[in-house]
């Protein structure tokens, strides 16, 4: 790591959760001095054990503030650290920005000293253990700047989310709950309400379950205390998409329930293939990366060493591996082992593969 | 692959798509003779380059044939293939029975002979060059006998999908398209009109996409086309679970509209609730296999030879890895691989790698 970190820092972190503790790695690589809080000691400790930083004390002078706790008390641990640091710019890491900015206005905070911020970063598992120092590299980070907001506050907010890798985006309260409504909020509804059909299924029915059933009910498995404040903060917008979705479903139900009459097919057709024109406006994961590279699959014995010995060897071609999946089968003697690699030297890593003996699949 | 196969063949499969070709590659691989038909010379011509099989001829005398055309054309080739070949047994594979097997009653087939199948496989991409002959492999391999079904006819398709790898599951027809109206068919639909709520977004909403609504859409992108002709089929029961569906979606809504009456807040966490109940019904990726393995997850420097080194390793201490996922950040200077292994030997990895200064990542 030879980069150097844009913030001055001391950083002062509110809550050493997924995110809190995943901020603090970033920055004390970076060699940032980052300071620590957390309401749970034993929550704080384990963060601090990690090297996310030191234990706040009362002498620090932080330069930048930054809330990560629950969305229901984000305001209030907001209005108050700016009320504790008159000099500090303070930033939450919400995922619903519209309402605290409504709190703090409501409380008379110093509002040219608060960014709102939303990371669009996160995993199925949270709290401090989970945290990772690359949690939000490449990833969006919201930053929402209210009508009092300093500029220089934004630019010290702006240098925080480029130290940790990611990508900022200025965007208002009301369009960033806007677009959350959309792009996450509904589609964890919807999740649940899926999942939620399962609970009554007959005898052996979830047996047949496929990677669809598993993809579209990933995230039902979210945690409910967490999303309930969510929904709440942000249930107008979530309303209105979800009156739209509704009215599409209602006429597809209609025709399917109809399916003879004319006019049921092509009602159905059109809600498939807007599904497929809705997918296509989905930026890739990591912007455009996952398309930019080629897949090459590789046949292995399903026993130890074989692993070691192909990535030995794709080592020694000289071909980095930027992504790799392994597909197992329980009862198979072979495994797929998908590496992904730059197109430029897809060619070359698989025809040295082959004339070293391995297996390459369709 | 010493194993031998169960099915005497010769097997005729019609239809080189997706699933005939990956029927026609498994086979062949056990030495089974299988010869192919296409409505399509160029299809046909790519699966049997690819070693799917033979090109089909008139003498063919085959004991099994394999019916692998779309939906709405299976059963009047089933009805033609049961004429044709009165001493074969035939079996089909489309993904929804009830409609099939009516259909044949209808024709005054030959229903000793006939035997539906349903292989809960399948891949994003379609058509040949897809095709490979591990996609059954630990899968449910759906068979619905039929009343008029002689035993033997269901034990010839039995041995198929056992040589194919999968796991036959004797269902009805009836208990079958109820079951993938519930896992497949409303997943589908709902994924569908949830990405069709993207089409009209405003501005930049769907840049701040996360995996969650990649993850809910991703089967949103399948083929309306085939998808028109899976509902048509199952239209009664996909429509009475959407309308379940439909009736906790309204709830949540009128919730959401006014969520600070008393009870809105309820409604919206029961919902959330029972989609975590649902989620927990779904049988992990092969069986339970998932849950039953231990992950440890490896920081490795990003560059050449790193993977193999680990692996390397890996083997070296002896310990096979079940599944493994490389997580890695475009501009980090490192990686995540996350290994998979019975929990029997985790502790053992984790120390023998960290002595010989592995680090590991929370």
């Amino acid at each position: 790591m030879t980069q150097s970190a844009r913030s001055q820092g001391p950083v002062r972190i509110v809550g050493a959760g997924l995110l809190g503790t995943s901020i603090g790695l970033a920055l004390s690589k970076l060699g940032v001095e980052v300071t620590l809080e957390d309401a749970s000691p034993a929550n704080l400790k384990l963060a601090i054990d990690y090297g996310a930083g030191a234990k706040a004390s009362t002498s620090d002078q932080p330069s930048i503030i930054v809330v990560c706790v629950p969305p229901d008390v984000t305001a209030s641990v907001v209005a108050r650290e700016l009320a504790a640091y008159p000099y500090a710019v303070v930033t939450d890491v919400a995922s619903v920005k519209a309402q605290v900015l409504g709190e703090l206005t409501a409380a008379n905070a110093d509002l040219s000293r608060y960014v709102g911020s939303h990371p669009m970063a996160g995993r199925e598992r949270g709290g401090a253990m989970s945290g990772r120092a690359d949690l939000f590299v490449g990833r969006p980070w919201v930053i929402s700047a209210g009508e009092a907001t300093a500029a220089k506050s934004v630019s010290v907010v702006e240098d925080l989310a480029l130290d940790l890798g990611s990508a900022p985006l200025k965007v208002s309260a009301a369009e960033h709950d806007r677009a959350v409504a959309l792009v996450s909020h509904v589609p964890q509804l919807v999740s649940s309400l899926l999942a939620a059909r399962l609970v009554a299924a007959e005898g052996d029915d979830v047996s047949l379950a496929g990677q669809g059933l598993r993809d579209t009910t990933r995230i039902a498995a979210s945690d409910p205390k967490l999303w309930i404040q969510i929904l709440t903060a942000n249930a107008a917008e979530v309303a209105s998409v979800l009156k739209d979705f509704e009215a599409d479903l209602h006429s597809v139900i209609q025709s399917l329930e109809q399916i003879d009459q004319p006019g049921s097919l092509a009602t159905v057709s059109r809600a498939l293939e807007a599904g497929n024109r809705g997918v296509e406006r989905i930026p890739g994961k990591h912007g455009t990366k996952q398309a930019a590279y080629a897949q090459v699959v590789v046949m292995i014995a399903d026993k130890p060493g074989e692993l070691g010995r192909l990535f030995n060897e794709v080592g020694e071609i000289g071909v980095n591996i930027e992504e790799l999946k392994l597909e197992h089968s329980p009862s198979a003697p072979v495994g797929l082992v998908e590496l992904y690699v730059l197109p430029a030297v897809e060619a070359k890593l698989i025809s040295d593969l082959e004339s070293r003996g391995w297996k390459i699949a369709g």
